[in-house]
């Protein structure tokens, strides 16, 4: 008989975590590589120095909101990951994609920060979160498919994983379309989104999002 | 019945300390790249290289100071995340909200770099010190509160967590102050204050802090 | 009796696994880094952005490539130390020559994607997924040698890796002769293959690959 | 009773060995980034490309050099923590110190490989690996000094881990003094030194280093 490599291949979960927890340090760090400190030759005191420092304000917010969409993205994948019993060579490399759109992430948020009033770089940073939702719903169908989920495990969970996907990407699309308007909706809107993600409301209308 | 998403997600501490060490290291190796080596053209000679570097030395200084901050940090979340059990979405929020105050250090410490002099500076970079021992105060607050701190964990074992978060706070704070005589005087004691915690004295009057 | 340092040095499988997963995260996402943000000043509204993006094409194209490689790469130390109960120095040290090959990695990268119409770029790539490919056979043969591998190993686990790799080499050695027409040749057939691989087709000729 | 904050800080040495995969993984890829990719507007054609990266040639020696001292010092740690039953907040500390000469590595390569013909560059490099011996050796003494070994561990262990210490820091100051005579010496035998290491010649005389 003969065993083919694939059939062998990427079978570890844990480096799959490993890997991922180092991919997305590394990409959260650099995200703030971003924010220059000001030049020292053009400051002159204090005043001068405040006024730099509030100048890097939108910069700031920008990067604050990738930190964020990096964090609710790696939350969402550890949710999965903990929830799988074992790997396989496909899983590996939808996860693998899954990383590559994490490694765009400093890029599409520097876009936006240096052009922050036009729709074609909010675009770019949509399409980026929508590559990261579409491929982490397509790594829970996947997982779930060739039985490789835990045993037993809730019809209920099935759901909220992938509800919550669903849910998460309309509302980030919902912001996209915003910028119909101007970006600074769109902007706007999501950060919102994100913050009762983050804060996760136990109760009220927004606990069910 | 129906389960939320929010009650299956972010329950790994493993992966949470993972994040966290690979992000930390990021942080304190990114710190350095600031230690610019002189331009080759600038330098003719021993004697003239020995002068950029010895120029270079408050940088030096500046970076060792953050790499203790970063280092006391990273001990002081450890030890909170040893004696917690198991996680949930809030833990694992209110640790990336103190992560994203650890990838700010970076630029608080060029910042400060560049601008020994000047009060803004040095108060920017004391927020961020501030900003690390709140979030931390606060998730060991939550952990307890919620119940996810090993069980049978000894009061002492709290109050001792608590108490030197706060008083390594007065101490910063106290520093921070100083920089109505000048920046130079909080620098210096705020790097007597780490070295003492580096150290931690086993007897005497500063085995108490 | 006198034990030598070289007999306890370096056994650690987890740790090398640890390190190779920090190394291969930080140069995944380093590759990103040469993706540079178009300068402000040069862009003027929507369509001049567009452009912009459009120009850089290329460059994201051979860093799908390379990101690719890695992944390939990471996916195939991993299977093989999966396989391995435990390590030596001697193992220790191959994966590190292995690991510096993958640091490599991001200037390779950056070279072809500078001179992407130049043979030189190419087989310097080439090369360096060469080097990648030799010593993660010589770390298999060496461990199968020295009895590191996993009691009761499967000798078609032994061909099925093997076999892999050499394939594989072969490919690549393919793709880079068709430089003799031109790169872009080259780094089609390249991709295609890679392609191949990442997809791991379960019928059919490419099966067999 | 009072338990005393230092009293549970910063025991795990898991984490400990996590922070130091990190750091040691980013610090190797760092080096790399020194290898600057020659600009594309003073190359023109094949021949061009060839001699810009001929002249790269002996900055890629002084990475692998570094590439080499991070992976020794790497293992050396390793060996020891391996051998570590469990960990304080002095042992901790003793490697953070640790690993902040780690940190310094990109930068004192970078000094190298920029000034290769002076003593400066060569002292500054030597004394950054004359540091991170200097701790090791340090943090083997005091953990076993503090009953921090494994239970049980034979005193030729001991003797082989200072033993190695010593011996490659005799052999890498020898190295440096070389520098009396010139820089490219001293590079030479240091280099030689390190290959010996990696090696690990299993007998004749170089065995017994």
């Amino acid at each position: 008989m003969r065993i083919h490599y694939n059939a062998i291949a990427g079978q570890s979960v844990e480096r799959l975590a490993a890997l991922s927890d180092g991919l997305f340090a590394v990409a959260m760090t650099i995200l703030v590589l971003d924010l220059k400190v000001p030049a020292a030759e053009a400051i002159h005191g204090e005043a001068a120095l405040l006024d730099a420092l509030t100048a890097l304000a939108p910069r700031l917010l920008v990067y604050l909101m990738s930190f964020l969409t990096l964090g609710i993205f790696w939350v969402g994948q550890q949710t999965q990951l903990n929830h799988v019993a074992r790997g396989d060579r496909y899983l590996t490399w939808i996860h693998l994609a899954f990383l590559f759109a994490v490694t765009l992430m400093p890029f599409s948020t520097s876009l936006m920060a240096e052009f922050v009033a036009l729709r074609t770089a909010l675009l770019v940073y949509w399409l980026n979160i929508l590559a990261l939702g579409v491929i982490l719903y397509g790594s829970w169908r996947y997982a779930a498919g060739a039985g490789l989920v835990q045993e037993g495990l809730d019809e209920t969970v099935h759901r909220a994983v992938r509800l919550r996907i669903i849910v998460a990407q309309v509302l980030y699309a919902t912001g996209a379309a915003l910028c119909a308007l101007n970006t600074y909706c769109s902007i706007g809107f999501i950060i919102v989104v994100q913050l009762i993600y983050v804060v996760g409301p136990r109760r009220g209308v927004l606990a069910r999002l």
